[in-house]
């Protein structure tokens, strides 16, 4: 949403609402006038719990021992596509049930696949639980879902050993996120930090060259490469990289693009440096 | 949308309906347990007409001579940021109006950022109006709008000359796909092919190599550039390319990827299949 949109919230009568509301319903679609919640169907998980949906999501989820799941909503097929044999073994609640009984439950625009689960979400690690990975993302406020689900399946792809946010600006487990990460989201630590400059220091004295990633960087980014472990800098769309992020990483480094367009969407460029920092990697 | 998924249509009363709608309307979200239309809310453009928005995305348009503009709806403060002094000098209806204006027309969940317009789509060319571009993206049946929107963005900055489809399984010119395209979609020439099979050996006479990318592909995408024209091709996720195209492709080649995830979203990988064949033909 934007800056320029403002809640409308008219006062008006019982019956012209119920009126209103009759005449969407038939419509086939929402209130035109407006703004819908974020979640614009579905109902909320029981606290404390996420989401889950769709087919790689569950199935990594399953296959996570740190994954704790409080209940399971599955269809026939789905279960046949999981390959769970039987139902009742599962250490879980999980109920059979047709499609729309997910619909339910998770909205109907969620491509759930025919299952749903509800989990505790993993456990953000602090900073110190970085193991020997020669590879992290570091996300500077980065938080839309769609994005950070692509760059959680992109950092795992090409092996990268954490993704790491600032607390305060750290995105949220949900089922988009989820589902767009494709079940990366079980096979990456999260690390939350209280102040991501300080964090930036920690991974300089652990070895790692930092690389943010800035449009105007005064070299390209293969040619920036220079140390055994890296960690990749990326901010939002349009803000890129706060002021204290560009002057506490190693380097600004950019991406050379020749055309018309100089920006590219942030989990495709997280996908072309992590793809160029692998190769480095495994060059040395 | 899943293929699990179904239609439910419970017969009832008018007065069940009017209940169940002032309910849902109350609570904030729509009926939840029916699947709702592609285009949750905001009105369908005239017939003939695309709906763009956002501030990009308006931008790119304004500045693209071959884009028919029929009417604008814009507020003050996008007004300002489009560099606009003079509303009535525009050559096309333009209305100064609030956010929620906008909300009404475009649905809610449009990230319009104050500006809308609806134009006549950017007609599609034949194989025959390809220049004397050394890149080009292929899609095998990919339509999702974001993802789509995506690859455009990103072969527009990495100076591709063409984006190429089948007729029968083109992606439709929308808002969604152009505000993910962030203006690219006015920078680039989308040409529609009757057959995919046929347009790659036309492509092959006119000295391209056609790169197919797949997990399963013999050499690894760098190590399998070898001419001065490429021809980038992708499949839609999960189906990957079509047995035909597979067989018709100079090659196949693979994004080597090291984690517990071996593909990425096809966005991702189109980004990274641009830079890498961006790479190689700047270097020849």
């Amino acid at each position: 949403m934007t800056d320029d949109k403002k809640s409308g919230t008219p006062k008006d009568t019982h019956y012209a609402k119920l009126r209103r509301a009759h005449r969407d319903q038939k419509a086939g679609g929402p209130p035109k006038h407006r703004p819908r919640p974020a979640t614009p169907a579905g109902d909320a998980p029981p606290d404390g719990l996420v989401r889950l949906y769709g087919l790689h999501t569950v199935r990594a989820a399953l296959d996570n021992p740190k994954r704790k799941i409080r209940k399971m909503l599955v269809t026939r097929n789905a279960l046949e596509r999981l390959g769970i044999a039987d139902l009742a073994a599962l250490p879980f609640p999980a109920e059979l049930v047709e499609p729309r009984d997910i619909d339910k439950v998770t909205g109907s625009e969620a491509v759930h696949q025919g299952v749903m689960i509800d989990a505790l979400p993993l456990k953000p690690k602090p900073l110190s639980a970085l193991g020997e990975t020669s590879l992290v993302v570091v996300l500077d406020q980065v938080t839309d879902p769609h994005n950070v689900g692509a760059i959680l399946r992109s950092a795992v792809a090409f092996g990268a050993g954490a993704l790491i946010t600032a607390e305060r600006h750290s995105p949220t487990e949900s089922g988009v996120l989820a589902k767009s990460a494709s079940g990366a989201l079980e096979h990456i630590d999260h690390i939350e930090v209280r102040n991501l400059a300080e964090a930036l220091g920690e991974l300089h004295e652990a070895g790692f060259q930092t690389v943010g990633l800035d449009s105007g960087g005064p070299a390209e980014l293969e040619k920036t490469f220079a140390a055994p472990r890296i960690a990749l800098v990326l901010g939002a769309e349009g803000k890129g990289l706060r002021q204290k992020t560009r002057e506490t990483v190693t380097a600004l480094a950019r991406l050379d693009m020749p055309g018309a367009i100089r920006s590219l969407n942030v989990s495709n460029a997280a996908a072309v440096a992590l793809y160029a920092a692998r190769k480095f990697l495994a060059v040395r």
